[in-house]
Order: C-alpha cells, then sequence, then structure tokens
C-alpha cells in the first residue's frame, strides 16, 4: 500500500537524501528528486536545514518548481525565489493555478515581480494581473479564472459533445456554470447531474439555481467558512452586477482554514505563523524579540507592584516566597477563557446576542475554581508556613483573583475584537499581565493589612 | 448577493430569535428555523444558551435532525441526543452519511446505540456496523460505503448510460471506482475524465491507476496530511487484500484538518477541544481544574525554589521586588519555542535527521535574545534600584534562562512526541515550570552568593 508506507518513509527519505548531499552524491539525489511528488519535496524542503535547502532546489527539475513553490511556506518561498532569475521565474509560473501565481508574485520586490510579468505570454499576464487586483485575503485573491461556462438554452447531449471536443477539463471541476449573454452568473450544472440526466433534457431544466455565488469581495475566512458549511468542492465567484468572474476549489480553502488554525495557535505563543521551523537565527531573533519587549513591559508592570509594597515583603520573607502563586494560577484559568473565546469568536458562536451569557458563565466558573483553589492552597500554605492568617490571605486572593481571571478572559478577546486587534495574538499577553497585576496587588495589599 | 450579508446577519437571525422565544413566540421560530439551512440551524444552536438550544431543538423539522448532528460539536450533539428516544434517532439517521452514523452512535451509551441500531432496516444496519468495527480515528472510521463502481473492460458509453440508468450520484463524486471481479481496486475513472473521452474508448484506456488509495487502518491525521498534499476531493478505501471497502471525502477531511488545528491551540491553554462554549457551569469547571491542579504544582515547585532563598529574601526584599521577571521572559521566549515545535511535529517537518540542527538554531536564538534582554534590563534595573550588582545578577541570570529556554523548548515537545505524550496538551506547563524554577534558582542563587 504506497500511502501506508509513506509516512514512515517521509522521514527516512530525508535522512538519506541529507547524507547523499553531505558525501556530494548530487547525480544520486538529483535521480531520488526526479522520483518525488512536487508536494513530497515541498515536505522534504521544509524539513531541511536551510543550506541542504539551497541545493536540493537546484537539483530539482525545474517543471515542478511551479507547483513546489505553491506548497512552501511563505518564508521559504519568499527565500528562494529571490534568487531565481525572472525568467526562470516566469518559466516556473507556466505550470501554476492563476491564483498561485498571484500569491508567488505578491510576495516579491516590485521591480522583480513587474520583470516576471512581462516575461509571460499575454493572455497569462491578463488573468495574474487581474487576480492581483483583488486584495490577497479575499475572494477574488483566492479564485481562479479557469471556469467553464454553458448556456441554459441547450440539451444535455449538446453540453456533452462540446465537452467532448474541449477534451480537457480543470483539476477540481465538479460543477459547469452556467451565464446568460452578458456572462452574468444564473446557474451551475453539477457534473453528477449532467452524468444522471437523459441527453434530450434542457441545462435550464436540470441546473442549480445561483443563489450561492461568492461575492468577489469575501474575505478568505468567510468563503472558508462558507466552504465548511456547505460542503463545498468548488464554488463561483462573482463581481457586483453578478458577472462570473472565477471559482474558488475546496484546496485553496483548505489552505486557508489551515493558516487560519495555525494563525491563532502561533500567534497565542508570540509567533509569526509564516516563521520556517529552519529560520535564519538572527532573523527569528529579531521577529521574536518584539514579542519579549511586549512581555517586559508586562514583567516591569508586575515588578512594580511588588515593588509599592516592598516594606511588607521586608518584614516577611514568606510573603514573596508564596507572591508567585496566586498571579500563575490566575493566568493560567484566564487564559482557558481566553482561549474558548478565540475559537467561538473565530467560528462565529459568540456575537452581541449571547456575550452577556458567556460573561456570566465564564464569571460563575472562576467563581467555582477559585473557592476550589482557595481551600486547597490555603490549607496547603497554612501547614507549610504555620501560619493561619498567611493561609487565610492565600485563599482570599486566589478567589479574587480567578474571578476576575473568569470575567478579563471574556472581556479582553471581546473588546480587542471590536476594535479591531487581534485577540489571537494580544489577548494571552493582557490577559496575563492583567492577572499578574490584580493577584500581586490582593495577596500583597491584604498582606500589608493584615500581617506587616 | 445572498452570501455576502449572510454573515451579518447570522447573529442579527440569532438575536431575533432569542427574542422571539423569550416572548413565547414559537410557531414564528418554528416557521423561520424551517426557512434556514441544517448548518446553519447548527450554528444557531451552537450559540445558543443551553435553555434556549433545547426548545430550538424541539421546534426543528425532525427531518433536519441528521445534518444538524452532523455539523454540531461532541458534547453539544452529546446533550441534545441523550434526550431523546431511540426511535426518533434512528428515524434522524436516515438522512446521514454512514461515517456520521457511525460517528453519533459512538458517543451515546451501549444500550441506547444498540437499541437505535435495532430500529433501522437491514442494509443501513450492516453498513453502520461495519463502519463501527474500524477505530474512529482511521481511515475506516471516516469511510463513507457509497462507492460508484465500475468494471475496465466497458466502454464510455455503456458508463454514461448505466448512470443515466442509476439516475442519481452520491454527493462528491468526482471518480468511479473502476473494481475487477473479486472486487479489488485497479484504478479509478475521474468524472472529468469520463466526460471528455469518445464514447467507444474503453475504461481501462483512460482510467488512472489505483497507487493513492488509502488504507483501511490509516490514521485520520495521515490521511487529512494525504488530502492536503494531493489536492483530493475524494479517495477510494482499500483493505489489507486491496478490496474497495468506501471511500473518504474532502468534506469529512476538513472537519479533521479543523479539529486537529484547534486541538492544538485548545490543549495549549489547558482546554478540552470538545468544550462547548455554553456548556454547564459545573461540568467546565471541574473540566478546567484538573489543568490548575497540575499548575498548582508547578507553582509550589517554584514556590519551594524561593522558599530555599528565604534568608536572601529576608535580607533585601528588592530582590523579591524582582525576582519574577526573569521566570516571566523565560516562560514567554520558551513557549514561542514550544509552538513551532509542536507545529513542525504535526506538519512532519521535524524528525531524527533534524532535530539537532533545530536545537542548536533555538539555543542559539535564545543566546542572541538573552544577551539584548540581559543588557536592556540589567542597565533598567541598575538605574532603578542604584545597584550595580543587583542589574548585573539580573542580566546573568536572564542569559541562562533564555538559553535554557531555547532547548528545553525543543527537547521538552520532541521527547513527550517520543514517549507518546501529547506535546500540544503537557509541552507548555512543563516547559513554564522549568523556566520557573531555573529562572529563580539563577537570580535568587546569585543574588545569595553576591549580596546577602
Amino acid at each position: 500500500m504506497a500511502e501506508q508506507i509513506e509516512f514512515d518513509q517521509a522521514h527516512q527519505t530525508l535522512h538519506e537524501i541529507t547524507q547523499a548531499l553531505e558525501n556530494g552524491r548530487f547525480v544520486h539525489v538529483r535521480r531520488q528528486l526526479q522520483d518525488m511528488e512536487p508536494e513530497d519535496i515541498a515536505i522534504l524542503l521544509e524539513a531541511s536545514p536551510r543550506k541542504a535547502r539551497e541545493v536540493l532546489w537546484q537539483l530539482t527539475d525545474p517543471e515542478d518548481y511551479g507547483e513546489i513553490l505553491d506548497e512552501l511556506s511563505e518564508d521559504i518561498k519568499d527565500a528562494l525565489v529571490s534568487k531565481m532569475a525572472p525568467e526562470k521565474l516566469a518559466e516556473a509560473t507556466e505550470g501554476m493555478d492563476t491564483d498561485d501565481v498571484a500569491y508567488v508574485l505578491r510576495s516579491l520586490p516590485n521591480t522583480l515581480s513587474k520583470e516576471v510579468l512581462a516575461q509571460m505570454d499575454a493572455p497569462d499576464r491578463l488573468r495574474v494581473e487581474t487576480a492581483l487586483s483583488y486584495p490577497e485575503d479575499s475572494a477574488g485573491g483566492l479564485m481562479n479564472t479557469d471556469v467553464t461556462t454553458i448556456r441554459s438554452d441547450v440539451i444535455i447531449d449538446v453540453v456533452l459533445r462540446y465537452l467532448r471536443m474541449k477534451g480537457d477539463l480543470p483539476d477540481v471541476t465538479d460543477s459547469l456554470y452556467v451565464i446568460d449573454e452578458h456572462s452574468k452568473l444564473i446557474g451551475h450544472l453539477p457534473l453528477t447531474v449532467l452524468l444522471t440526466s437523459q441527453p434530450d433534457v434542457l441545462v435550464s431544466d436540470v441546473m442549480d439555481d445561483a443563489d450561492d455565488a461568492i461575492s468577489v469581495d469575501t474575505t478568505d475566512s468567510d468563503v472558508a467558512s462558507l466552504f465548511e458549511r456547505r460542503n463545498w468542492v468548488s464554488a463561483p465567484v462573482v463581481d457586483h452586477s453578478y458577472t462570473l468572474v472565477g471559482r474558488i476549489t475546496i484546496d485553496d480553502v483548505v489552505d486557508v482554514i489551515r493558516e487560519d488554525a495555525e494563525h491563532s495557535m502561533m500567534s497565542m505563543a508570540g509567533m509569526d505563523d509564516d516563521e520556517d521551523t529552519f529560520a535564519p537565527v538572527i532573523k527569528s531573533a529579531r521577529k521574536r524579540s518584539v514579542w519579549l519587549g511586549a512581555n517586559v513591559l508586562a514583567a516591569l508592570a508586575a515588578a512594580s507592584v511588588s515593588n509599592m509594597f516592598e516594606d511588607t515583603l521586608q518584614a516577611m520573607a514568606s510573603i514573596a516566597v508564596l507572591m508567585t502563586i496566586v498571579p500563575s494560577m490566575g493566568g493560567v484559568a484566564g487564559n482557558q477563557t481566553v482561549a474558548l473565546v478565540i475559537r467561538g469568536l473565530a467560528l462565529g458562536h459568540i456575537g452581541e446576542s449571547n456575550k452577556k451569557e458567556l460573561l456570566y458563565k465564564e464569571a460563575a466558573i472562576g467563581l467555582l475554581n477559585g473557592i476550589l483553589w482557595a481551600v486547597l492552597i490555603g490549607v496547603i500554605v497554612m501547614i507549610w508556613k504555620d501560619n493561619l492568617t498567611l493561609g487565610a490571605i492565600l485563599s482570599a486572593a486566589m478567589l479574587t483573583n480567578l474571578f476576575v481571571a473568569g470575567i478579563a478572559g471574556v472581556l479582553i478577546p471581546v473588546l480587542m475584537k471590536k476594535i479591531n486587534i487581534d485577540p489571537a495574538l494580544a489577548g494571552g499577553m493582557a490577559l496575563t499581565t492583567v492577572t499578574d497585576v490584580v493577584g500581586l496587588f490582593a495577596f500583597l495589599g491584604l498582606a500589608t493589612f493584615f500581617i506587616a
């Protein structure tokens, strides 16, 4: 079973090729690359250290360049493309879908992308320029122009003969689009319907209507959500006058879904989702230090709170020992809520009508878990430090902080979304700052009042 | 443009329906639900507070139950299904795909699922029982049995006439499967090829070979990865003797991709990815407290490190004020690395052959950012606390901790993966424990040596 063993083999192949490269057996590697699918070469490149990557790229058949570039993540693609001559690049784009060519060109410096366009033949250039005229993250930027259209007043047999004459249909074609004399979309004919209808029936009698066309300026995330809910394989794209301008296919939508999901996961840790696993050290360090810089401010904010209570800390060192527990628990509890809310916002489950309900629910969970851990940790500390007051103070601060964490965990991402800040990116750090400050204030404040 | 305004309307609809429910206008709501697509009703249910959900479910046309259940997340589905009679459930399964029925039945108590099976007619029951015999997260659990098969020794025209006689093809059919007399898969005929071939050509002359069949015990994540890389719309599933047993379609694969991605994001925050946004408070609180309990241990570990240096803290309160900065920065930097490694492991970019390279790279980034922030924060603290030694100590501890964070950020998820612990779930907390302990040790240890 070819596919079954493939996964165990992938890293075996990588290992072999890496060794062959180290031993300078370039002819061997070139032959191995020729036997591989472009998508697998893409994975090999992603998994290779940078130096090996460049050698592998040189050894790859330029005919595969287009399809491979398509599959690579942005940073790696940029690095490889930046070293190619415009003619080579133009050549590589020949086997690619329009939207994918546009995607590659967008990442090039302006002068280089113009040169590449100049090297392409006229119809291809026009198609790519059209795609480039739409925002990258819109239906227009995602669509292909390779639509197959038919008229509604012909019979099925005519359509069948037309397709046979055409001799070839674009990949992932599951429907033919039905347009009127002004190129306006009036319906679509699924291939399954075409194949199961009688030859003498009119297209207009069996076609589906054009209700579910996507507008050219729908955002790519909304397009993805539509495909997911409707189980579409492809969908027509229309402009504001309902003229058919292209179609979007599920393979490009899957990339959007994957990227959106990766974006949430990576940004919550303060990472760029384009980051190459084997990026140059200096580049990565610079990118990541922005986020560390934000955290320095958060950490200094927490330190200035403790600083206000320096006398209390001086009076009793046990307070210093215990003061990290409450902020830590608040941060973890609050980030649970933040993750839930970020997912809910992304899936469209949270909006004006239900956010109050959510706030009450998370506050109640905060209170409940607050009581549980306040009691448990309070007792542990009372025994450990043999100090009833200290345990009680820690309990009270814990309860307060987990309650605040639940509320802040809902409010912070919802408010950020409202003022167009990405909650996946900034939500976690803002939350942690709040729970650090509140946790320290509560614990050290109470300690100052009752102990110091 | 129907789809364009749909997103703005979704919450408008939710708001209206919630109000209509509150006013007891049930007939109105029932009528509105009848006009909605099952997938949109599913989103409405997900976004509704629990009480409203049950009323909405009662008002929904039972004919839509199957398709709606299909789209709901596990916890919500379980809650709704647990209140339905077996006959009703059996009825609801009639409109569903085999794999989806199996998916619903799996989540039911054993006795209930047997009752539902008993209510189904024989061929359906057999299909579902077959699906249930495969693990849920395997190709067998993901596949449908609605394959359309043809023989290789007939001409295209015969196939076309056969399909017209059949009158109907399953959703998301993009290929017919070609089998021999023993039901073994020997190839597949894409509909696009069928439509563009001459009527008198033999199937065997135009079909694609059967190389890319999926084995029935491939894991669902591997299936998803194959679909993504090969841009498939559907793929045949075969058993160990290459007998065709079903097919997997992209719509089910998209669900796997979404779930895998959500799993990483939610587990990194210590959340169950099945968690309903409006789950009952007690249930949520209990689920989340497990994670908080793990964090208590981590926080107490950090506190016991500080406890060892109680004398130092007693000697100088400024040390207590500053001691949270180094662990905080280490945690953030280390979690950046952990996120990168978790993604790399999930995408198959990291393995035996390149993990050393990755370790060196992340250690180098840790060192570089360690130097940057050591110098900056060292200077800030020197000025703030007017204490050269304290600043120098903080710098040294910061450098150590960020370097350790880079190394631990690679080692922890890679080792967890090796011993089959989910790194997305446990990686972040393990990392934070390491950076807390190392950060506190480094800072308080140096302070004890040089100051106290």
